[in-house]
């Protein structure tokens, strides 16, 4: 069954800055690079009723193919090099459609 | 620009029941029928780093569209008869592409 992984989050950097804007390129460039990841977006989150301002989505075929992801070497070394510093407060969530 | 409205959710009913059934039920066919609403789903959110479990998600063609449901009666009237009773716990997120 399909799976859209989601993590919803806030920078320590700056609205509009050029760290923002690096994090934000480089999270795109490197974990859609990933075997198993598809439809790999980027999107803002507008509504006042939280604090959190983006949001990564991306879809996986299966759960094997989120697991082996969260595995990957290049996803480990992203969630501590930069996940880690640049992050400052987020959430995930997981959809698989209604059965 | 199109928005994406979600909420994430947990009821106050237990998983399997048919008072689970009939909110998710009637979430759908009440709040899809309201204009301005489209691609309605429900989704389950499976990640346990939440745990909040069902997902309403539905597109705007714009802000305008949102405001226009958020204030029309028969989301009012769901609100305020099903959901202030029946959710237990909820997040509310709203997406939209990246600039």
């Amino acid at each position: 069954m399909a799976l859209q992984h989601t993590v919803v989050f806030t920078l320590a950097h700056a609205a509009g800055s050029p760290e923002e804007a690096a994090f934000l390129d480089d999270g795109r460039r490197i974990l859609s690079a990933i075997p198993g990841v598809t439809d790999f977006t980027i999107r803002e989150q507008v509504s006042p009723k939280s604090d959190l301002r983006w949001q990564f989505s991306m879809w996986f075929e299966d759960l094997a193919a989120h697991e082996a992801y969260t595995a990957h070497p290049d996803h480990v070394d992203f969630v501590a090099s930069r996940w880690a510093t640049e992050v400052a407060k987020f959430q995930e969530y997981d959809f698989v459609d209604q059965p």
